[in-house]
């Protein structure tokens, strides 16, 4: 934490901010220059709320130097984090790819897409029984019928689940079948939610928020760990930009800096980051190259037919074109798909 | 829902979109022009998907008309809402304060404030029992001991509460005390979480998320009506932006277009707005000149030894000057300040 | 200017960013911590990049704690600039309206415009000669004819003019003209534009970019200034963000830092801020109550005829309601009209 | 385009709008509908300003149809453009570099830099002579002394020259040494710019403004190409958005859509879309794995010792393990990279 002082700031002014920052137990180390003095802080300022420093007469600004993420960061744990899972291990290394439909519609389509990515060679298949939508008249998913489903499939044919949980009351359902648990974009600062899954031991899925910073999405990954659960995957989907090409504007550039401040993987997910079926390949094999750790992919047995997210969805076909792009972009960059 | 089709395109796909369409049970109006067809949609298209439609071959882009909130809208709805409380009635026609700590710390500042707020002619308290911080390591609320104080100083001085909920486990405790549940901005699409204050009989303050359109906003006050709850209050608090110059962008000028699409009252909260004192009595102006029904501000009775959020709130002192100012100003405007 | 060094950083690391800052002929103070080291340094960074420091190994972020801006920074300069036109002058106290149409479209029209304003007391008319336009194919304005009329129109009037300069080829033409001469939110980093008029003799209004930090627009300011001419006004036009509701966000809140950090004027632009007529008088209300020092605002006779942004234009009689209510609320702000 | 009225619009309202339509000398079709009416419009509304048609009474809202861009759009010039140039061609099928340092600091630097690019089979060199920066302060560039240098260096060593111009007095000059003349993001709509070299014989590179859409950006093509000049190269350089990972937010996901709406060909430059040498590698994959025709990157023999942009500029030995990856995933893309 750095205080920078006005450059008309009296001796008193700088004396009193050396005073309230020894009020809060930390140490201030003055700094004076040509123009105007800052003055460094050090200590444990996680458990203040130094905001206030800056309201102190003579006070032009305050800069923060550490980052709040603890558990999250690779300066503390910089061995790269890999998720381990019945069916596959998630990390670098390898290009982990998580498909299927928007929504759990019924039991024939789930089974048919399970069976098509088990042909694959794909081991995580993801659907939502509950289902965020912006309107209250909208589908909402299948609920517990959903999640039965969803059970039934993955005992058939051994593929692992990723679905959503959208709040705590579902928790231990949603918990029973998933193999992952997905946090969805709205509820990336959904604190309660954040908790709840922290005291679960099934990884987590964390998608980021359409309009949170790095730091706020490794914060919300901090939340989960705090808790004790370890095992999260984060999924980059795409920001709220001006931009009006897309639905939302895939952020691929922030795969090198979670790399570098985190241990955690991280995949992405180009359907919800397009919203465009024909942009979902392009961005796939982008992301492969930037070094994401895998995808998240909407794909639906007849998308014309999808009761949510149809626009956004492949259908097999174009699936098994994408994977075998993938496949040969894969070992030119060292990665294997299993 | 209007389809524009490709210049190129073919009869026969002109003819295919046609005919989902009408599989959609809606009506397609072919609308044939010099450079290309569109083609008009009516019917009921809230219960179908017709993002589907732009997949289609031929299908340039897909543009949707009808605005998909209905209880929210003033086209359904001509009349302003008052939203009425034992205290105070929220709508055009007066200009309401909301006013307290970030936190609730202790019982003493609370009732402080409390009374403060009443010698000002202030009827409604917010501060926080629960709240939603970024950081699992910073104070996260008293919680039920918040909620319990808040409760003893409801009833010793009559002032009405306003404070936040953030999850269905503590529903029934917030209800219990709140004249006025806050939904707070991380939450604004937290389904599970509206649909339960929908079916509360307390008035729900909804703030706006961070990056949330207008429609999205209007969509998650929908959610809430659709539950049986009318009582719904607006707020603005700042939206995401890359400008860098206050801790958000305080985005007064929705409130004309709120008023125009929505019979819903709206407030504005300047100090998460700024994120700095200094700046609240400005944008508290602007917020009454351009139309809102009220603020929702930050006092302290010690700002400089606040918990949290001590940065933007404002002391007694300046609170008192700022509603000279307000009162001076809303005459003019043809609004009382109660 | 600090460094943070990352927590791993080892002792020679520390002493290579030590020397490379030597090289620069800066000061280092290295601020030793429990969990890692910073560095501050002091002395004239503006002739420097130190942005190379970042690459240094062991160095985790690179800290900028000076402002770039001098020459705007009422730091340098206390207290506030006035601009003193022929027909009034710029500044806190009173506040300043300029309005006319988007752009000249013939005599008749701007003579009219003249005389309406002349007759409720407002000293600036604004038109373009010259239109920024984003199609090549829409009106572009009538170019020297135009500033010919408004050349006339001014001695007739005695009206001040205020129009939009967009390259150094017509800057003779446009100074012989204007007033003040305005720069266009688009070329607000037109850096050779800038230099040109900070050579000039005539006051410069300079319309923030669509994207452009509050420090990109005093570095702008900067550039006219540095080349001799502080006759500066600034002009909030809105910013661009996700927000769909209005043509571009304004930013009200703009409006407190800038006065904090700078000394020029600040106008507001609620017409292309808003891009709606029904908008604007809200918008126009609250510039004032937020303390910008005046208004920038399109009228037309017949705003269902104008050859642009008709759309946003109000018509006398709206004019005439606005100019009412921004008297009446002037008053308790402690600004006059003039 | 199509006009959408309020759900109450009376029938002399509807009928008032299909008039003011005819009057533009536009066809209007009314589309008569459950809720409301619309009414859609055929002609050629590119020479009239429809917006005014927003505020006739009883219409709610307006939505346009039609793309304003004509040449620079696919729809009607299907075939993919390639820009020739001397030294090697720009299009779909291959990959172009176009690597250099930010600024011509002096003649050696310039010849290391471009016979180092010769020996690894890149054509075409960047190099700044006017540099357009944020502080009127900071190095501007040596100007025609950097011209004459770069015209010295592309005759010894035969390399292409790629050079910004910033202002119409330069033209001439910067026409003279340049095989494509460079318009950077913060002139994307510096129309008067636009216009000249719309009458160059030379290509065009044009950067995207910092929150330009996408129709912006081809709209500032068309400005070129309606001068006469057909060889535009358009480069993604990253937009401006509330990300703080990276110094702008590299939108990537622009690459699939510009070659679905247009022709021309698009390049990528890492090096100004994430500011952080670190981190350009991986977006110049993901660049090339997203459909993209080429990279424009900084390279520096010294970075450290760069007068400008260093810490974003690769040095020679991470630029040669650049093109390696690059040569590998090309074959796999069915690129070639010449």
């Amino acid at each position: 934490m750095l205080v920078v002082m006005h450059s008309h700031a009296t001796p008193p002014q700088i004396e009193q901010v050396l005073a309230a920052i020894r009020r809060m137990n930390l140490t201030p180390h003055p700094l004076p220059g040509a123009q105007r003095t800052a003055i460094g802080i050090t200590g444990n300022i996680s458990v203040v709320d130094p905001r206030s420093l800056e309201v102190l007469p003579g006070v032009l600004e305050l800069i923060r130097v550490t980052k709040p993420y603890k558990l999250a960061s690779r300066e503390m744990h910089e061995a790269d984090t890999y998720v381990r899972l019945p069916q596959t291990t998630i990390g670098p290394g390898t290009f982990t790819l998580i498909a299927g439909p928007c929504s759990v519609e019924n039991e024939d389509m789930i089974l048919r897409t399970a069976e098509f990515l088990r042909s694959q060679g794909v081991h995580l298949l993801r659907a939502g029984a509950f289902k965020p939508r912006s309107s209250p008249y909208a589908f909402q998913g299948l609920g517990q019928e959903g999640l039965d489903i969803l059970g039934r499939v993955r005992q058939r044919t051994g593929i692992g689940i990723v679905t959503e949980l959208m709040d705590s009351e579902t928790a231990d359902a949603v918990e029973q079948v998933a193999d992952i648990i997905q946090i969805g974009t709205r509820n990336m600062q959904n604190f309660s939610l954040l908790r709840r899954v922290g005291r679960s031991k099934k990884p987590v899925l964390l998608k980021r928020g359409m309009a949170a910073t790095l730091e706020e999405w490794l914060m919300a990954a901090e939340y989960v760990m705090a808790g004790g659960n370890y095992n999260v995957v984060l999924c980059e989907r795409g920001v709220r930009t001006f931009s009006d090409h897309s639905r939302n504007t895939l952020d691929l550039s922030v795969i090198p800096p979670v790399k570098h401040l985190s241990h955690l993987p991280i995949l992405v997910d180009p359907s919800h980051g397009t919203g465009k079926r024909d942009y979902v390949p392009a961005m796939a094999l982008a992301a492969l190259a930037a070094g994401a750790d895998g995808l998240l992919i909407e794909i639906h047995p007849e998308p014309e037919r999808a009761l949510s997210d149809g626009a956004q969805s492949l259908n097999f076909e174009s699936f098994i074109c994408l994977m075998e792009a993938l496949r040969r972009l894969a070992e030119p960059l060292g990665k294997t798909i299993p």
